[in-house]
């Protein structure tokens, strides 16, 4: 099952002919989660090899301008090319900070759009530590009550992240990150998944193609005629671990230790770096760190940076369009690399 | 003194690579007036040879996400890019259709967006019969009254278009289109410039350069010391009539007569066209009809009707990053050329 991510926008605070405002897509079975949409997003897909027609979540990691400028567009251009039928489709799911929904619907209000398509804006709530004291707002009551669907997720005392979404494959979180205004990193994290019956060892014991092959999938032992008794795990391939991507917002640190700890063992982490800040863009601890969103060409000391942080996990500047593969994990768990203090 | 037009966006409904969503600049003695504000306008800006930092103005034809979702981010760039002095600097002016002071604040107050510079906007009161009475919205209750600067400029009974901008040298007017939702065109008209002094006529009639040059100039005439009485019509060159410039917002008509009126005589007149519409681009009666605004390439069928329906006048097909040039009339007024009924 082929996982990637593609680069839309990589630039810092502004779209440019060099480099767009922020947004990436991810792909997975078929399907395109859109993290972040920056103005000019609607173009930099039609010029990518992605559909916009195939998103069918976005997540938004703050509310700057060059984080969301792009979505009421696109929002419009995907309901002007949209099937007829797309009004029983499931919603567009669509995750970011308290005050989305109001800026969703006011800009689509006022510029006399209606979706032919529904959607559901679900909001993190922040906290007031995400940012500094004098930034922080309360955008609690500008929800116009229009009575769309969407859910206010809170941080449940003794919680340090958001569950966005869990099904048998896949579970997405969000996690708090401080930046000028309240920013959030999302974790995307396949589950475990059992591993492949080794036919040539099943061959080899006498057991025929048929429904004992499901029993032993399904993690149940089985007796043969012949009485002797087969376990599982001595015909299962080992359970192969699933992927995990990590995508963050802008930030200069993390809330508490919880991003560590679940960013833990990504196989891609997306971290903005910005040239001309006097933080070092290895600031927070994380690894397999994808740097971009600069602004100028002299961005190679970025990387120099990072991997001097990273202690030898591969750095990739990213700039639009380029596309990274995860491949599928062998069937084993990755020995944990220990972290640079 | 050079007055241009560039069109950044001719696209229709949508920006995409080819055509970005609907701009075009007007520029005259180096001050930039942006009519309507598409996504992707700053970066369309940043390729063409204009300088975003010499917008002085910005009109918006009407409130379609197409002519409206850049403007948010093409003011905080412009806000990140200003000088430390700026606040101190006039006001930009922004007019457009009720509403855009709502669409605007809300933009920037939830995108955390704070101006440094200061801006005004005034806006347009449309009338019900703009558009299909199931279309309209009243947005008066919108503002959310910040005390920002600006008018609500409403048509006044027995008027027929908006006066928006008047000085010594150019009056700026709106009026009434047919749309979707209310739209509204612009004209730009240079007023009446006296001649030039013909100074070979001045030399043969004895009259030395100095103070007597400046009596005549301004229209007083002049006793020489042999007693000839000269007046200013003998050695003026005929006044130079203004240009005319009319930026149209998207529509299917105009209403009454009062475009037909304040466009008649247009240097240059920007009209949308769309391909795949029952109209013809020459339903409105205009002239030198600029037609841009298409879904793909196919778009000399435009031009065609167009000529058909222009009698022999100048049409152009508008493309991004077309530049076209009006230049200085000669000191005579142009004779009226009939319309086509
Ligand atoms: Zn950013
Ligand atoms: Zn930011
Ligand atoms: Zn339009
Ligand atoms: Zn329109």
């Amino acid at each position: 099952m082929s996982l990637e991510i593609t680069f839309l926008g990589t630039g810092a605070a502004f779209p440019s002919p060099a480099r767009g405002a922020s947004a990436l897509v991810l792909r997975r079975e078929g399907q395109c989660w859109l993290f972040d949409c920056g103005e000019g997003t609607q173009t930099q897909l039609m010029r990518s090899h992605l559909r916009a027609g195939r998103i069918t979540k976005i997540f938004i990691t703050h509310l700057h301008g060059d984080h969301i400028f792009g979505l009421p567009g696109l929002l419009c251009t995907l309901s002007l090319q949209s099937s007829p039928d797309s009004s029983s489709k499931a919603p567009l799911d669509i995750f970011g900070p308290l005050g989305l929904r109001s800026f969703l619907q006011r800009s689509l209000e006022l510029s006399h759009s209606q979706l032919l398509f529904p959607y559901a804006v679900h909001e993190l709530v922040p906290t007031p530590d995400q940012c500094p004291p004098q930034e922080f707002r309360d955008f609690s009551g500008w929800d116009s009550g229009d009575g769309s669907p969407g859910r206010v997720l809170c941080l449940a005392p003794g919680e340090d992240s958001y569950l966005l979404l869990e099904d048998e494959q896949v579970e997405v979180r969000a996690f708090r990150l401080f930046h000028r205004v309240p920013s959030f990193g999302f974790v995307l994290e396949e589950k475990l998944r059992p591993g492949r019956l080794n036919v040539q060892k099943l061959k080899d014991l006498g057991v025929q193609p048929g429904p004992l092959y499901g029993k032993l999938k399904s993690g149940t032992e089985i007796v043969l005629e012949s009485g002797a008794v087969i376990s599982p795990q001595d015909v299962l391939e080992p359970p192969v671990p699933g992927r995990k991507v990590c995508v963050l917002g802008d930030c200069s640190a993390p809330l508490g230790d919880t991003a560590l700890r679940l960013c833990r063992g990504a196989d891609l982490l997306v971290h903005e770096a910005t040239l001309g800040d006097r933080d070092s863009p290895g600031d927070t601890d994380t690894r397999d760190s994808d740097t971009g969103d600069t602004r100028d060409n002299d961005v190679t000391q970025l990387r120099r940076q990072a991997e001097a942080v990273l202690d030898g996990q591969q750095v990739i500047l990213a700039e639009d369009f380029m596309t990274i593969e995860i491949p599928l994990k062998k069937g084993q768990l990755t020995t944990e690399i220990p972290l640079k203090k």
